[in-house]
């Protein structure tokens, strides 16, 4: 149980959350990814080059305030994914395993709406809706992934263990083994 | 790192949590304690007797539906702490440090107002204030304890190791460094 000898001591602190924006005012690292980012990812490459060539718009970002990455220590953070497709295709985030695959995830979803998308390793899928109120638990060894479906960012509260990191693993060659499209005016999932 | 091993594997799902009130339908559990749960706790003993005789009034609630108290998984609950006082002293809860004492929790404020009290085993006293949209971030060796100073219940989202558990500890004995009191119309923390 050694590890546990190595968890950092650190006064309590607070700061205010947006409940219906997610604006999170003192987050001190701001991840932003842009369309290129994603290169790989989406079924049309084709479209998805042409995202990136008009423009390269924002597609998601990650606002947190770190604590120590260590056991015991819980990281958190608002994560925001944009409206729209690549072709017929839902903007989505990259997904991640955690590097320590047995810690889970917890999100809370304060606006927007969309799907979380969650694999194993040995090829189980599984999906479940998100929107405003909605939470979603990715257990241990569940690689996820959001999918926005609406017009307005899909905003998310997140709660993980400090010692989970990330880990794109096999996501980047395999994928998940579902996509969310939109074909004739209906979100499919498939 | 054999506790590794031990983190069972489980089905992805979500619940909803009303964002305003948090009503929790789902939950599988709800934990309630009446006041005369509370014997000890309060200052003013004359007072807490007297209003355990009264009715012994609902004091707070903590409604989850678990997940696997073990390593890698997350536990969760909405915590809902009744305004009051006893005396001149503001409804709280026990407190507890986690059995796992290297284990943080976060707190999400939902609704009401109050402080999150918190001490660590050699001394050291912390408060934060309570509001919706407000985040505590209990670190790791923390005790922490919620008072309610406003006048509707003060209600909360938590986040918290599955190995963490509870441990009252000194808090039956020794209280904590600060009492939230009011006094001449004014809130005191002494």
């Amino acid at each position: 149980m050694e590890i546990f000898d190595t968890t950092t001591f650190i006064p309590p602190f607070a700061l205010d959350i947006d409940l219906e924006t997610g604006a999170m005012p003192d987050a001190t690292n701001h991840l932003v990814r842009n369309a290129s980012a994603m290169k790989g990812h989406y079924a049309d490459s084709a479209a998805f080059d042409a995202l990136v060539a008009n423009g390269d718009p924002l597609h998601y970002e990650v606002f947190e305030k770190p604590v120590p990455e260590e056991y015991g220590h819980l990281m958190y953070c608002i994560s925001k994914l944009q409206p729209g497709k690549v072709g017929d295709e839902f903007f989505m985030t990259k997904g991640h395993y955690h590097t320590v695959v047995q810690t889970g995830e917890i999100y809370l979803a304060l606006a927007g709406e969309g799907f979380m998308l969650m694999k194993t390793q040995d090829g189980q899928f599984h999906y479940e809706r998100m929107q405003r109120g909605r939470m979603v638990y990715v257990p241990p060894y569940w690689a996820h992934r959001s999918v926005n479906t609406g017009s307005e960012p899909l905003i998310s509260f997140c709660v993980y263990p400090g010692d989970g990191g990330h880990n794109y693993g096999d996501i980047e060659t395999e994928g998940f083994p579902g996509r969310v499209f939109e074909k004739n005016g209906e979100i499919v999932i498939e």
